[in-house]
């Protein structure tokens, strides 16, 4: 009911990053993408079975050294029910391999169908009696506009079934401040009230490690927002995206981690699925060596700003 | 590239109101669900294929006296790979037979992702140069909780592909006003600003009847920021939820529209959907009929209290 599954893995890799899965077909190398059109012709079928084959191949490579992944729910729609289907696969994949998998789907509605979102992703659907999973990943992004009536659903399935979520605070994105920044006339700003809710509805959910199953997003790309928010919320584990493509670096997310190098976890998308077009020389054949490389490099980067990772000692 | 097909197919109905599809399996009658049971178990391919009979059986019996269908994404979630298939086929059958079809799916990301939403939702994936839809709605709600780059995307596919956009600016959930209500330095409510964004949004794809392709979701529940709303939003066509089940009344929502009995459109999902368990010895048989009388019913209720439903005289 709480991140400590992600946190062990973090601290057994030593590695305190994740990899997004959002494979537009254009990062996908030709040869995968030859083949399966071959088969299937210009369809969503044959983009979405290459994008299988490009993340089985990822995961494979990459599963003993990073502790989770993340995949982009938009780019999975993107291709249709075929891709929804690669969504699931994958999913199902990198969990078998032990992967922590957080669905970046940014969901969010009134209760009610908060509950349906809740179910379709973390939870089991009900069929005359059969309890079914759609999609069963371990954690969700979502987003807090519509209040705590469209979180709670989410805190019993994550109570229920040991998963989390992640609710955007401040996020990685240039024109992230147009809202997120004004000031209330309590002082604070819309972001910081909205950490503050995480803390509330964490409140139920603590964990091991003293994090609770409701996590933050806060953008690579505000350091500063990022420190802000590691002192105001100590129990909330951030979810740092916009590292690297995006302009995030290693001494800027340096600021969302704690004493013991926890608290947060760091995603790079781009950087690592496309590595093997940035290498020089790298054949397109090795591009799964290439993110492999390259997670290890982040992995590197990252921790050399980190005093240690390490579970706390008085858990 | 704008809401005017939607208003053309209300001025047509005569009928500013929205069924929304959101089916549970439990909505659907039992000689439905027992027929797909019998032939696929109790699986969520028998549920998807049980809730794809019940939705094309509600769109034959309304389709010539509602103007648009509203599927939300979470109850085809819940139903995995087999519910998308579901959500497809009920969005392809309801713009076949001439409804306006929004996709209730409150998406929001960074700029990069949100392309990706925006081609699934509502415009054309590429494959190896071929175009191909994924799933071709007419309109897609959102959350602009991340500012412009997260919905500049959207403006595009709007744009080209003659689309539309509704942004959540006060929903009609019990507690939206913890952060939409706050009031913000500036002496403005957090959803006011909102309002604002969407009207600024829709600055460049105003349509023929004064209102642009950058709607606003208004809650039926609040109707006095309804009338706020409508008074400061002028170009901004509102989607107004919660009438019926959630409580929002006739008299409310009247606060939504124009002096044309244009403006808004007032979704009813439950009260559609199951009114055969709500009429009086309504076999289940019944279900698309009882819909159908609902339907009536509640245009007939809302109606009453708007002068007339009529295209502007000097567009």
């Amino acid at each position: 009911m709480a991140f400590d599954r992600l946190i062990e893995n973090i601290v057994k890799t030593q590695n305190p990053s994740v990899v997004g899965l959002d494979p537009k077909l254009e990062y996908v190398p030709d040869f995968i993408v030859d083949k399966r059109v071959e088969k299937y012709g210009k369809t969503l079928k044959a983009a979405a079975k290459a994008i299988w084959d490009f993340n089985k191949a990822i995961i494979d490579e990459i599963h003993d050294i990073c502790p989770a992944i993340k995949p982009q729910a938009a780019y999975y729609e993107m291709y249709g029910i075929e891709g929804i289907k690669t969504l699931y696969k994958t999913i199902s994949y990198a969990k078998e391999k032990g992967m922590f998998v957080i669905t970046d789907g940014k969901r969010n509605d009134i209760g009610a169908t908060m509950t349906a979102y809740a179910t379709a992703h973390l939870g089991y659907t009900e069929v005359c009696g059969e309890q079914i999973a759609a999609f069963d990943s371990d954690a969700l992004t979502v987003n807090g506009y519509l209040g705590t009536d469209g979180i709670s659903p989410l805190l019993e399935q994550c109570r229920e079934y040991d998963k989390g979520i992640f609710v955007l605070v401040k996020t990685s994105n240039k024109s992230s401040g147009e809202l997120q920044d004004l000031e209330l006339t309590s002082g604070k700003s819309v972001y910081a009230t909205m950490g503050d809710m995480c803390e509330k509805w964490g409140g139920e959910l603590q964990g091991k490690y003293g994090y609770s199953g409701v996590g933050a997003v806060v953008g690579a790309t505000y350091p500063e927002q990022l420190e802000e928010m590691r002192a105001a919320l100590p129990h909330t584990f951030f979810l740092v995206p916009g590292y690297g493509a995006q302009g995030g670096g290693a001494a800027g997310v340096s600021k969302g981690f704690d004493k013991n190098g926890l608290g947060a976890i760091v995603n790079s998308s781009r950087g690592v699925m496309c590595a093997y077009k940035k290498e020089e020389s790298c054949d397109e054949h090795d591009f799964a060596k290439a993110a492999r490389r390259e997670v290890i490099r982040m992995k590197e980067d990252i921790i050399s700003y980190l005093p240690r990772i390490v579970l706390p000692t008085n858990e």
